[in-house]
């Protein structure tokens, strides 16, 4: 199952910075493809006859749930004002803008504005598909038509009961693209050498699909006991031998635009199952917000997972403090030098880089950059109402 | 005298959409025109032998009391080094400016050069025509030729004692005519629904001349009781009938570049009298301070309204965040969008936004943005002093 | 010795003010010239088997101090992954990114990539020529092969015995051209008027030679006592009468691009030296880090400097924050108006102008304002490993 590339495919791979070079893109100006569902809050975040505001790719989109428990996402802007739906009302179904009351429907079609009357409404605001699955508020961000045909991601472990859950993340000042590196290159190792002793990965090979691709690594310890919090989350060996620890495979995947981590024993039982997915928020899209679904498979003996979970959690916490902050400088360095010098040695990173360029979205027009094309609204304007 | 516009003009009026399109600037790439009297600070901000540094426009102006007591406005840069006046000494008549002690009497001429000789003296820095009325100090911003023929603003009710007088105002980071379209259009009731309950505005028409619009209103409460701190401003009505409250009539004028608003009762008295101006503080006039008169004619009962004033202060305070938070919300889409989305609907606002536009300042060069013309000084370098 | 300037060169210098519109260029946007040497921190700052980051115009640069105690300096840029090497681990006389583990050795060539075979190493990183003398961390900054024949600075009094050393500093938010023209114009004595009374400068005359320029001045009291703090640097007087006041003779010099204040009394000794750099800190060159070492002469005393040393470091700091005030002021007025609009009278000042835009670095080509040119590494992708 884990079987590595024939050497054929190998050499090739070996050649794919000439690849990267064909794209001739700079990585870090090649924005997400928005044809995808992207999770954009937390369930929880969104409470009952309330609203939240979110942003994708300096997109404002507005999170309502209704009084029934629905929830709708509009452009969070009044087409009248533009100012911010999410400062407005939920009224029964609808949200009604706290400016000058215009209302809006789950459709974003205009229903009401209270000086108005209604056979001379105004048009309303864009709409977006919404889902909502394991806690996540997914929206659709792309073409509409496209939402129904797209392929919703498998959240599988996260509502298995043979699973305990961590929901977890925020936001991270780089650019997309420096996420799915830094996971899928576990040569990093060295950055969380506190937190994880002196540990060296090996890579098993890597295959390539149409929109992913994946590798296998084990791990050997070269120096040092195995800590507690890693014992959690990897599981604990007892087995000194290190032949003993090859028998765990990790296996990365970026399946576009997501990425998942899950480590298998040698049963090929799944002791761990992360799914991640990073939410550019700013239209340079050098900001993402993270949200992470992170599985850990209940051990036989009851209760002993949930006892040790505050330990599970610092843990993470700390791993994922240090990959935020090395993200960051490397969007740092690509702010500073005004083009993407990294210089990858590694294939199965070149690969990811070639993916994520052809899945991206198409460049955007040079000129448009910062500046959204203007919107047309079809409406005429009202008279006065009579003198009394 | 609050007749609606005829029949013709308001059809007129119904179009003014194209009348916008004919300008075809984005009205908050208008500047406000220069060639007016602009409050630039409260009297008591500028104390006797001291300075007040300002902002119009971006162009730093220093506001300095001597100590005779009068005040004089000059260009805040000394013509050598461009450090601020407002830094200085007041000398007498005089400013000094703090670094090499360079001296500029009221008209901006240079008169001491510690270090030069008086026949040598540079060129000083430009002056600006200062008038002090009504606890406000007004500069003269643009041609100083036309200051003396320019209009000065009717401030009649701030200085009457049958009113007593609020000053207040603070930075709102918006435009200007964001301000102006805020306070005519009171339709933005919803906006204050917490403070004023739920109340309906009805416009009876609006006016237009040379270089003013203006809209008059009445009032229908929806539900609920009068709250306390409205009745202080707009008077209480002992009186349920719905009829009865459409008897007081709410006129809103922009007079460029000021607004007020009246209200009077159905015999003619003017219980609450508003003059207030929006002043660009940045060169991009992306905020601007304010600067209200806010005078409430004193009811029979001697002391009423000035134990009340506390609630007054309070309940203008929350009505005037809730406007500052919206107006600033509007600022922030624009910066967004990059252009000017707003879809209005209303003839009487369409009918302000004209006015703005007209008698807004010409176009800048787009060149010329951010970068102030060279200023010449027709000064020659002095030599040293001969050796000891 | 500090004979005045001939009348021929004064009546030249007279006209400098055409020199210096000869070179065109805007002094605010010269570029520090970087050949030269630089100090970039102090000795203390950079612990055995640590780094210590710093800038130079916008470069970063890391400074490490091996586990032997010897400094080198590289470029503070991974090679891989452009994240910082100050981050990093000190190993032995390398340093090793804190990232994927790549080392680096005091020349800045890559030794180890942990998961690379050694046959197929990356290019490494710059490296830049590095001395320690009298506390400081020096840089050669420019084209390496000139550091061995580019002058080092004196640094004579600060590792002096006769003296005692203040080592003082800080960020200031303006260009280091600022910083010259503060120091060399003792007409802004106004400025101190609370640290120093009320003192009047005299100029002696200049001189100037390729690549400096300097002025000596006498001072004269104009009212009021000597201040305590000001007796401690400059020396106390107890004659009163004026003319005994003009024997100590103060030189100011700037020697590209260091400067230095030496005061000697009467009898050519020198009781007070100051040697200062200004260190661009961004690329625009608008913020710089200033080195000072300032030197004071021991009395016959002992003891008395040592007892009045928190003084003088009171009396100094108060001075320095006056200064750095003013030309944050100065800068920020250049900011605002996008060009230089200074307007200098005084021979001295036009002459350390002239001296400042020719020995400069070359006008940099707009084009590549803020972008660096991209650099090339030449090596290859590695292969997977092979599958287990």
């Amino acid at each position: 199952m884990h079987a590595a590339l024939p050497q054929q495919a190998e050499q090739e791979a070996g050649s794919s910075d000439a690849g990267s070079s064909k794209t001739s893109r700079d990585l870090r100006r090649v924005d997400i493809h928005p044809d995808h569902w992207y999770p954009l809050a937390w369930s929880r975040e969104v409470k009952r006859g309330k609203t939240h505001g979110v942003f994708f790719a300096g997109d404002p989109i507005v999170l309502v749930r209704t009084e029934s428990g629905r929830v709708f996402a509009l452009e969070d802007r009044c087409a009248h004002r533009q100012v911010p739906l999410h400062a407005g009302v939920v009224d029964g179904e609808s949200i009604r803008c706290c400016y000058h009351g215009w209302t809006y429907d789950c459709t974003g079609r205009c229903t009401d504005v209270p000086y108005l009357g209604r056979e001379r409404l105004p048009n309303g605001v864009r709409s977006y598909p919404c889902r909502e699955e394991a806690g996540l508020i997914f929206v659709f961000t792309g073409d509409p038509l496209l939402a129904d045909t797209a392929t919703f991601p498998e959240l599988g472990s996260a509502t298995d009961q043979a699973y305990k859950t961590r929901r977890f993340g925020r936001a991270v000042k780089c650019h997309y693209t420096f996420m799915h590196e830094n996971l899928m290159d576990m040569n990093h190792q060295f950055l969380h050498r506190r937190q994880m002793g002196s540990m060296r990965a090996r890579s098993l090979g890597r295959r390539r699909g149409e929109d992913w691709v994946e590798v296998d690594y084990t791990f050997a310890r070269e120096a040092g006991k195995q800590p507690l919090g890693e014992a959690l989350v990897f599981g604990h060996k007892r087995d000194t031998k290190p032949d003993e620890s090859l028998k765990d495979i990790m296996t990365i995947r970026t399946v576009y635009p997501y990425q998942t981590l899950k480590i298998r024993t040698k049963d090929e039982t799944m002791v761990m199952d992360l799914w991640i997915a990073y939410v550019p928020l700013d239209r340079e899209q050098r900001t993402n917000r993270t949200f992470g679904l992170l599985s850990i498979r209940r051990p036989k003996i009851p209760g002993l997972l949930d006892a040790a979970w505050p330990l599970l959690i610092w843990f993470t916490e700390r791993i994922f403090k240090e990959d935020r902050w090395i993200v960051e400088r490397e969007q740092e360095a690509h702010d500073r030098q005004g083009a993407d010098h990294n210089h990858e040695v590694f294939p199965v990173i070149l690969e990811l880089r070639a993916l994520l360029a052809e899945r991206g979205a198409p460049a955007r027009d040079a000129a448009a950059h910062g500046v959204e094309p203007r919107r047309v609204h079809l409406i005429q304007p009202i008279t006065d109402l009579p003198a009394s």
